[in-house]
Order: structure tokens, then C-alpha cells, then sequence
């Protein structure tokens, strides 16, 4: 009856044993964090790499970093996050020329949400951009090189900025409990910091940026460390501090980030997918007169009425036991049709439900088809939602 | 009497410790193979990420991968090696100004090993540069995002280009017996394809371009799949037509690499590194009229009198069991001046002998200097050396 490919389910099953199975191969290659040494010492099971560099992924517990997450704080090694610094006398217009924002209101200590996009306007990278002064800014950058990206633009626009990467790694502290535990640390102003804002500050001697975010939507904060030296450091205050919360390490958390339909940057979407089919159309000014990369074919999208996809939840009418991340998108079909790309698909625990994300064509959306994907089990009907699930 | 920072082999320790227990989480941010079945299939134990894409490294016996790199012939999915495709009318052109070689006597069909700089001449990829056409050519890359960097400078420097990543995923076939099975396979005309160049043929109607090259000393060719949904198809061929020849698989070799001085870009050299800092020097024009993008900073340093650093051999006063890559670079000291950085280090089979490579400074190589290098079982004295050691 369900038109799928039996060869994508065969890949699909090597592809869960491959991500459960196999031992990863480190080499200079693949960078170290400055939480290394902590980080092992606090018993990481699982690794990734992420932005050429080392992400720890569990700790050997998924089912207590959840737990964690939601009622408690939990700290999770995320320098792979990378700064890109522009500074310099045209650090704005370069920033603005780079990204599918209007900045011009921005100011310094704001953090905002940002598409930067190719000419094409397929978007390339949805970081955390930082001001930290008129001629300086941080992009904190998902999973794609945008060191490269910036470089070359910048040379080849002329603007007179510096394009580097600092010694900038974020520890993030997430859950209901962060704000308490920082409070203590770094006083009880943090607890007014709105969404994104940011302070320069320091703990013992460590040089920090403080910033209200973080991939989860638990709450939280995330420590941009300023010298690599002080890792290690750094992660022992925060867990000596932390002891009377329970603190304890964690990951960025796959179960919650469903849950609160957290984009995963080229995982979730396909390498051609647009701002507005990755749920980013609300932070993308087409109505405005700053110019940046990308812009007319941003104009020309909401000018024919909208992206051709969407990206949105999945609940799927079959039972999983699988918390682990699917290792590849596979197809989401409509009879004989394939309509998009499954990209997660996790057992909610505090809905206790099938749920998963996903890119589908607009046209069915709207429609609010009922749509059929892949477990781990075999193929199952879906009903599609809106994002977040919780 | 050694003056090395204890923190630092405290860290290498535990990256040691890293590099063999942990599990790898994949996800769809990092992409299968066309060869991922095939692959597990064939028993694949370990694996690394590179270009965002799956590299396997190894089956589960080491000593006998290198035996059959050595003394036969052995199967490597190396997919990871992506394409970036430049075509159109200003292909030429875009891709000369990308480039720190002089393509003007490059023809139809032929490969060279060029190097990608940025503005300041620092290396950003070594790639093998393939002419298809004259208006369309592939720079097969190393583990570095080439796709952005030439998208933004076809983009902003107006070059009639599309820069595309195909579907294109090589599979390399090393080894003295590589020819005569390919020989086979392909027709006795390939015996006489010079080094790095290829022709565009089929295997059962699978598209391919087919090149003499390969990330060994050993003798080889690489089979650039063109269709990726061919690919367990490809393998199967290979695989049976292998079969008198006792093929297996295989993944790019540590120790060999090491015996044969071939540059792991981006984990040999620190992220600073020109060209000639790397053994690329022979491949670089600066006495010529074509103009590249970090020309100027390259001239610099010829006229200087060359560069601060050379990628270069050390050969080690101390046995070393481990064969297993190093997972970060370590400090090279003399005395207590760090003199340079050591990015690998293994027990080579047939030299019985404990070797490394290292980036170390000029005056320290000129002078022919002893330096202190750290092993896995502590500091050891080290000669300086030529690459390749075989």
C-alpha cells in the first residue's frame, strides 16, 4: 500500500546501526574544546563534530540529561558554536551587508536572530549575531564555515574590517535552575537580561561574554569564555557552584529540541532551502531599504506568495522507543508522491507521543494532508502541526 | 630536564582516551555516503567526519589495511572528497584567480595539485584542480568548505559562473594491483594515463570519470561516481572483479600517509599556514603574470627569503606501539622554546621505526637541530628529517 522506496528504508536501517555503532576517529583535523579534559573526566559517552570541531553528545544517560534539562541545569560543552569577529571602521555595513536583517535599530549588548543567505538567498547559516560595540560583532554560528564565507566577501567588497575567529568558546547552562545558579555567581542583575542581550564580565579572572541563550527552550544562559587557557577552569567553578542545583553535564538535548521545534542548521532543511522554509521568516526584513546578500531573491519569495516548503511538526501514529537522532532525512510521501523531508522523529516524553520536524510543501500543508513517514519501525501515518510542540 | 607544560600531555591523554572509546552521534547535519550500505556491509568499525560528509577509516584491522595498501590493492570510500564544480564562460578565469598556479598550459583531461589562498596567502585548501572543459572544471577538496569561499568570489567579483557542488563521490582503488584490475574493468588504454590526469567512461552504464590519483604513495586511480544512487553498484563491480586480486576495503592510511609525507590539510598545519609552510612551495607560481587571489603576500615571502616555517619529518628516539592518529597537534620544543607543532606520529611497519610529521621552524630545520617531541608514552628526542621517509 505505502509507495516508498524499499532501497531508502535498507539505507536508512545501515545508516541506525552506523549511528549507533561506531567508534569515532579523532586527529588535529578535528579540534579539541577547551573543556576537553573536563569534559572526559565528567564520563562523555558520545561525541559529534561539528564546525570541524569536537560536540559531546551524551553522557552515557539520555533519559537524566532530559531530565535535567527540564527541571533542574544541566552545563553542556557547545564551543563548537563559534564566533565569527568582524571588526573595524565598516564592521556594520559589512555585518549588514552580510545578513537578511535590518540592523539599524540594533544596539551594543543586543544579540539577535539572524539569517545570512547567498546571493541566491538560500540561507547558509542561521547564527546568534552580537554586538558588542559599533565596530565589532560576533556571529555565533551553526554548523557551516562562515569564517570563509565573511573572508571573502569582505576582501572582495572592500570594506575595511578584520575577519577572524577569537578564542571564543560558549559553556551553555540550561534549564528552570540557570538563573539561579548564575545569579549567585555573577549577581542578581543577570536575572533582568532579555532574551539574546549580553554583558562583557568575568569569573575569577576568567574573561566571559554572559548571554540569555542557548539551543533549548528551557531557559538559560550561555558563558562565551575568552580564553581557551581557562576552560577547564571555568567548567569547575560552574560545577562547585552548581552542586546544590544538581547540576551536571549535558548536550545540546535532541528529545527537547523537537519538542520546541529548534532548527538543527543543515540537518533540518535541504542545502537550497530559503529563510522563510526553515521557520525564519519573521527575523528576514524584506521591507526595507538596507541592502544585503540575498535580498532580491528574498523579495521575489513573499512577491509570488510565499516559500514552496514550510518547516513544521510531525505526529506520527506509531510508537517508538528510538531517542536517538535519525542519521539521514528520508522521505515524507502522500501516496505515491514525495511532498518532503523528515528530519527527526523522537519519543516526546512530556507528551508521550510520536513527534518529529520536518520541510513539506507548502501546498500540503495548507491543504493539512495527512502524510506518511519513516520510523524505525517501518512507515506510519503522520497529521502535521505547527512548531513549537510544546 | 624537559620543559614541557604537564597540562598539555594531561590534555593529549585524554583527547588519547577520546580518540578510542566514543561513540559517534550522526545525525542528518552530516551526510551518508553513496557507498553507506556497501560499507557496512563490508564491516566498517571506526569512522570520522569530513567535509560534513561520513569518512570510514577504518574495518577493524589495521595492520591488515595497510598490508593490502602495501602488497595489493584495497577499496576506499572517500565520498568525503566533494566537488566543487565551476562552469560557465568565465570558468577559466574565475578559477585562475581562485588559484595560486599558473593554468595557462593546462588542458582537457588533465589534473594538478594547486593550492586555494585567501587574500593574506594563508593556505585554505589543497585540492586536485580537474580541467573537464574549457569553461567547466572540479576542485576536489579537502576537508574545508571550498563551496563558500568560491561562491562568494565568483559572486562578488562578477565572474559568469554557476559554482555547484555535483553529485559526484570518489571512490579510490590504491594499490600496486589497482592498475591491472582497473586494466580489466576499463580497457589497457589506462596504464597510460600520466599522474592526476583522467577521461570520462562507465562501468554497467555507471557514469564516471576515472583518474589516476589518490591519497597514497601506493599506485592508484579514483572512480568519481557521477550518479550517487549507482553507488552500491559501483562497489559491487569493483568488489567482484577484485575478488582474484583478494581486494578488501580500506580507508585512507595513517602510517602509510606518514611514511610518504602526504599533507592531512587543516590537521598537519596550523590555520595560519602559506603555502610553503605545508611542502606545497613547488606548486606555487609567484614569477608570473596570471594574477590569484594572496599573490601578493606570496611574492612577499619568496623575497623575504622564504617561509618561517616547513612542513617536514621527524624521526623519533623512542618505540611506539599505537598506530592510532594523534588527536591534537602537540608542541615541539628545544630547550624551553616551543620551535613548532607535531601532527602525527606512528610505528612505521617498514621501517621499523617510530616516525612523525611536523611543522617546524626554518632556522631550527636549517640548523639541523635535536628537538623534543611528545609520544604516548612521554617527551623522546627527535631528528629532523625530508618527506617523504619511503
Amino acid at each position: 500500500m505505502l509507495a516508498i522506496d524499499p532501497l531508502d528504508w535498507t539505507i536508512v536501517q545501515s545508516s541506525l546501526h552506523t549511528a549507533r555503532m561506531h567508534r569515532i576517529t579523532l586527529s588535529p583535523r578535528v579540534r579539541m574544546t577547551p573543556f576537553h579534559a573536563s569534559v572526559v573526566k565528567a564520563g562523555v559517552s558520545d561525541i559529534t563534530v561539528y564546525n570541524k570541531m569536537v560536540l559531546p553528545t551524551s553522557y552515557g544517560d539520555l533519559q537524566a540529561e532530559y531530565d535535567r534539562l527540564i527541571n533542574g541545569v544541566a552545563m553542556w560543552d557547545v564551543s563548537v558554536e563559534r564566533q565569527v569577529e568582524i571588526s573595524g571602521p565598516d564592521a556594520h555595513a559589512c555585518t549588514q551587508y552580510l545578513t537578511a536583517r535590518d540592523l539599524s535599530s540594533m544596539v551594543e549588548g543586543q544579540g539577535k536572530y539572524v539569517a545570512i543567505c547567498d546571493h541566491a538567498g538560500r540561507i547558509l547559516n542561521d547564527p546568534v549575531l552580537m554586538k558588542l560595540s559599533g565596530n565589532r560583532y560576533w556571529l555565533s554560528i551553526a554548523d557551516n564555515d562562515m569564517l570563509l564565507w565573511c573572508k571573502a566577501i569582505a576582501a572582495e567588497r572592500g570594506f575595511d574590517v578584520v575577519v577572524t575567529e577569537p578564542d571564543v568558546s560558549p559553556l551553555a547552562i540550561q534549564g528552570p535552575k540557570a538563573e539561579d545558579l548564575l545569579a549567585e555567581l555573577f549577581g542578581q542583575h543577570i536575572r533582568k537580561l532579555k532574551y539574546f542581550w549580553f554583558e562583557e564580565t568575568e569569573l575569577d579572572g576568567i574573561p566571559l561574554v554572559l548571554c540569555r541563550s542557548g539551543w533549548s527552550k528551557q531557559g538559560g544562559f550561555e558563558l562565551f569564555l575568552q580564553d581557551g587557557s581557562r576552560g577547564n577552569d571555568l567548567w569547575e567553578a560552574v560545577s562547585s557552584a552548581g552542586e546544590k542545583y544538581a547540576i551536571g553535564p549535558g548536550a545540546p538535548n535532541h528529545v527537547e529540541r523537537v519538542e520546541s521545534g529548534l532548527l538543527s542548521f543543515g540537518g533540518d532543511n535541504t542545502p537550497d532551502s530559503n529563510p522563510f522554509e526553515v521557520g525564519m521568516g519573521r527575523y528576514v526584513d524584506t521591507d526595507t531599504d538596507v541592502e544585503y546578500i540575498g535580498k532580491a531573491a528574498l523579495v521575489d519569495v513573499v512577491a509570488s506568495g510565499g516559500p514552496e516548503r514550510l518547516f513544521v511538526g510531525v505526529e506520527v501514529g506509531a510508537e517508538l522507543t528510538e531517542a536517538w537522532p535519525l542519521p539521514e532525512r528520508t522521505p515524507i510521501m502522500v501516496g505515491a508522491e514525495q511532498v518532503g523531508t523528515l528530519s527527526a522523529i523522537v519519543h516526546s516524553h512530556r507528551l508521550d507521543r510520536t513527534i518529529g520536524l520536518a520541510q513539506i510543501k507548502r501546498t500540503v500543508v495548507e491543504a493539512n494532508a495527512t502524510v506518511v513517514v519513516q520510523t524505525p519501525s517501518g512507515p506510519a501515518a503522520a497529521t502535521i502541526t505547527t512548531l513549537p510542540f510544546i
